[in-house]
This record gives structure tokens, sequence and C-alpha cells, in this order.
């Protein structure tokens, strides 16, 4: 049961280089959480990072609402990634035929595929996506985290969905980082990560469908590894102290998890 | 039946202003061919767009492959559009929860929602992602087209997918400009546009999944109004001469249906 194991050993079942390097610096720091910075402003997200970057696996990124994005911020992210040892995750929910796909990772204004370590991909498109992007040959190490549930309120995922989602993944190991899923079912490969948004202390939905869960329901019952939180800390008056609140309430559910 | 009813008449049926626009479009330019310029560099996309503009009712974009995009682009897009009289559709196929889209749809480089007449949308996520887009009031006149199926190999599209999308649709008359889809029996509303991807006359597939049919087949059979050009047109040696074939073929098989 992969629930049980710690990272430092998963990090050795896993297949995709950034999973071993995500199930490392989770050991290390002792954290599985993920900052999701959806904001629209670099300096401010540059800001936080500085404050935040200790407590923080993996930093999910939306680029495309960014209203001042430059090279420079991309430059920036990456000296933080490095300061700070975290990964950046950007959440482009790639969805798309392969060939659109794969002109989207390596292309354009953003040129995902040079500075992101992984991206998230949605299975709906069929195999051809994740051919597509395991062709783009312009970087070395990199990951997909694939979409096999989603955390909004009425969503159209199907068990059957999911599971069609998980067996197209095993045909691509060295790409594959782990899934965005919301139960613990869902898989059972220890070297893939659980990677799950939809967690909020204070809050349990928005006005647009998201739902959230606590922390110890995600961890203890629905078998997250990384935990994605967003506006719980982004829109808290206080960011820099939400941080470690999350930190450390995720932490202790790993620990919990993996000794009991 | 929809499909032999003419684009001025339907035009009269649409609830949504874009769906309006494109019907009386299609109906006085005579074509009902809409290119997808995915192409890298927007000074030739704009080169092209001079060339065959007359043959087009719709422009569709991967704004976010653009290597050298700018604001002047846009402007000169928009330019275009009056000049020809086409619309432009923004093929983003929003896929994620609707607060991250409706800062998709607004915020960021693009400002998608400042100068995209219309739209793709993925209904995976639930309804959230229609209330969202529906609430960004800063802009008047817009579209959605609702992604109900897919063109691509293996996609995870099922008839109940399909079915609860079509449904999902039918609560935001205003917004939905019409479907994705593959097939005539996805939707029956003739105020809706059947919007039809995989289309080339030289080829059946590309190398990542893409499945091509004939002119004949996506309008007389599957019940296409607008049908997508991509690579057929914009990686063919004479761009100009084929959009004009393509538009031909396409405008006799519409009023071969119409009058049959
Ligand atoms: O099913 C999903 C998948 C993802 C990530 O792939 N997300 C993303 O997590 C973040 C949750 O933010 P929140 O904690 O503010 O709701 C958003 O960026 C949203 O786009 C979700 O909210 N739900
Ligand atoms: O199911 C779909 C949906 C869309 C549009 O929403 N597309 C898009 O049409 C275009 C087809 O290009 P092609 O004619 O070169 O294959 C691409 O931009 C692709 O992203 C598809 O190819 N299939």
């Amino acid at each position: 049961n992969r629930l049980n194991i710690p990272f430092e050993k998963r990090m050795e079942l896993s297949t995709n280089s950034i999973a071993k390097k995500l199930f490392n610096i989770m050991a290390t720091k002792k954290t599985n959480l993920c900052l999701s910075v959806d904001m629209t402003s670099s300096t401010k997200i540059i800001d936080l990072l500085e404050k935040v970057g200790e407590h923080i696996c993996l930093v999910k990124t939306h680029i495309d609402i960014i209203e001042d994005f430059s090279d420079n911020f991309i430059m920036q992210l990456k000296q933080l990634a490095t300061k700070f040892n975290f990964l950046i995750l950007e959440d482009r929910k790639f969805a798309d035929i392969g060939n659109t796909v794969s002109l989207q990772y390596t292309k354009g204004i953003y040129k995902i595929s040079e500075w992101a370590d992984c991206v998230t991909v949605h299975s709906l498109p069929g195999e051809g996506i994740l051919k597509a992007l395991n062709s783009c040959t312009n970087t070395g190490s990199k990951g997909v985290f694939f979409l096999a549930e989603m955390s909004s309120e009425g969503n159209l995922i199907t068990h059957q969905y999911t599971e069609a989602t998980v067996k197209m993944a095993a045909k691509y190991p060295d790409l594959i980082t782990g899934f965005v899923c919301q139960k613990k079912e869902t898989f059972n490969n220890p070297g893939l990560i659980q990677l799950t948004p939809g967690v909020q202390l204070d809050s349990s939905k928005d006005d647009f469908g998201q739902v959230y869960n606590t922390p110890e329901k995600v961890v203890l019952e629905n078998g997250a590894d990384v935990v994605v939180v967003g506006r719980g800390i982004v829109a808290s008056k206080n960011p820099e102290a939400q941080a470690g609140i999350y930190k450390n309430t995720l932490w202790k559910c790993y620990m919990k998890r993996v000794s009991g």
C-alpha cells in the first residue's frame, strides 16, 4: 500500500525523474505543501515566494493570468526554486490534440517546456497528448501530472474515465510524475505522486463550483501526497503565517499516515 | 431538422449574439470555412489572412503558440476581421475550475476576453466553468463553442459525456454559440452552430492521433455547419489556392445539404 510507505522509499520506486526529485525535496524539507500562486502580479508572486519558499515543495503557476509577465519573472522564479529547493508545476491543463499541445508546450511567449519541471495534462483527448509531449525532446528532465479526477462540483469524470486515464499513463512511465486526483483508490503505484487540490481550512466552497476539504480528510482518508493550496494562503490576510500553518498541519497528517 | 434549414433562417433562431453574427457572415460571404492559423509567427499569420480573408467566416487562433505575440498583432487581426468580415475564435479549450478560468479569460498577457468573439470550452470541470465565463461582464457580446466531442483517436468522450455537455449548455442560451463536435445527432437546436475540426483532403491522420475526414463526410453525413481546416491549408504549398478550394468544396456540400 503506497499510503504507508515513506517518501524516501517511494523515491526509489519512481521511474520519472521529477517524481524522484519531488519525493526527495518533501523528505528533506519535511513539507508536502504545494502553493498555487494564483495572483496576477509577478512582483507579488516573487515577494510571496521569498517569504514562504521555505515552507513548500512545489509552486504551481497559472502563467497565463500574470499581467506583467516577462522573461525576467521566469529567471527570478527559477532562482527562488534553486534558493529554496522547490519545483515548478505549470498548471496548463493541456487538453487538445497532440500536435497542438506540442506547440503550446514548447512555443509562444511562455515556452513552458523551458522552465516548468512539470505540467498538468488532461487525458480527455486520448493518448496522442502524451505521445506528443513525450516527443518534445528540447528538455531533459520533465514530468506530467495527469488529471484523473477534478475537485469541482458536477464535473463529468466517471469511474471509467479515471480508470482509462490511469491505464493510459502506464504506457509512459518515464513521463508521468503522478496524478491530479481526489481518491486514494485511483492508483496503486508507489512511485507516482498523488497531487490533490481543493483544500482550505476556512471554507467549504467558492462561487464557481470549487469544493474544499480539510488537510486531514485529503491526506489521511483520501491519500493525497502533495496538497495544493491556493486562496487558503494567497487570499488570506497573512499569507506567510498561513503557509506555515498549512505546512505543519499537512506534514503532521502525512506523518500520522506513514506511522499508522 | 436543423440540417436542412438555411443559415439565414437559423440566424433568427439564435439566442447568442455571436451565433447570429456568424450565421449572417456565412450567408452573406457564402463560406462556412474556419481557418485554423496554427502558425508561430504573427507576421506570417497576418500575411496569410490578407490573402485568404475573403474565403473565411471565422479564424481560429491558438494565441499561446505565437512566438512574436504583441498587442499590435491583436490590432492587426481585428482590423482584418473588420476589413474581410470574419469573426475570431480563440481555441483556448478552457478546462479548469471556474475561478481559474475567469482569470485566464480576462487577465494575463493575452486578455482573451477583449478581442476574441468566442472561445472553446471543455465541459469536463462541470457547470462552474460556464457560470464563471458568464459572469465576466467586461465584454459585451461573447460566445462559447462548447466541446461535446473531439476529433482525436482514443479520446475519452462517451455518449453520456456528450449528452451531459449538451444539457449543461442548455442552461446558458445567451452564452453558447454552438458545439465543437463530430456528429449530427449531438444536438438539435437550429440556433446553435456545429463546428467540426479534423478535415483534410490529402491525409487521413497525423502522427499524434488527429483523425481526418473529407468535406463531404463532415458536412453531408455528420452535420458540420462550420468546418475547421488547419494544416490542410497552412501547411500546403499554396495556402491561398487551397483556401479557395476548401471554401468552394465546403460551400457546395452545404448547398447540397440544405437543398436536399
Ligand atoms: O481538479 C482540480 C485541479 C486543479 C489543478 O490542476 N485545480 C487548481 O488548483 C488551484 C486551487 O486553488 P484554490 O485553493 O484557490 O481553490 C487552482 O489553481 C485550480 O486551477 C483545482 O482547483 N481543481
Ligand atoms: O476535437 C478537436 C477540437 C479542435 C478545436 O477545438 N481541434 C483543433 O482544430 C485544429 C485542427 O488542425 P488540423 O486541421 O491542422 O489538424 C487544431 O488547431 C486543433 O487544436 C481539433 O483538431 N480537434
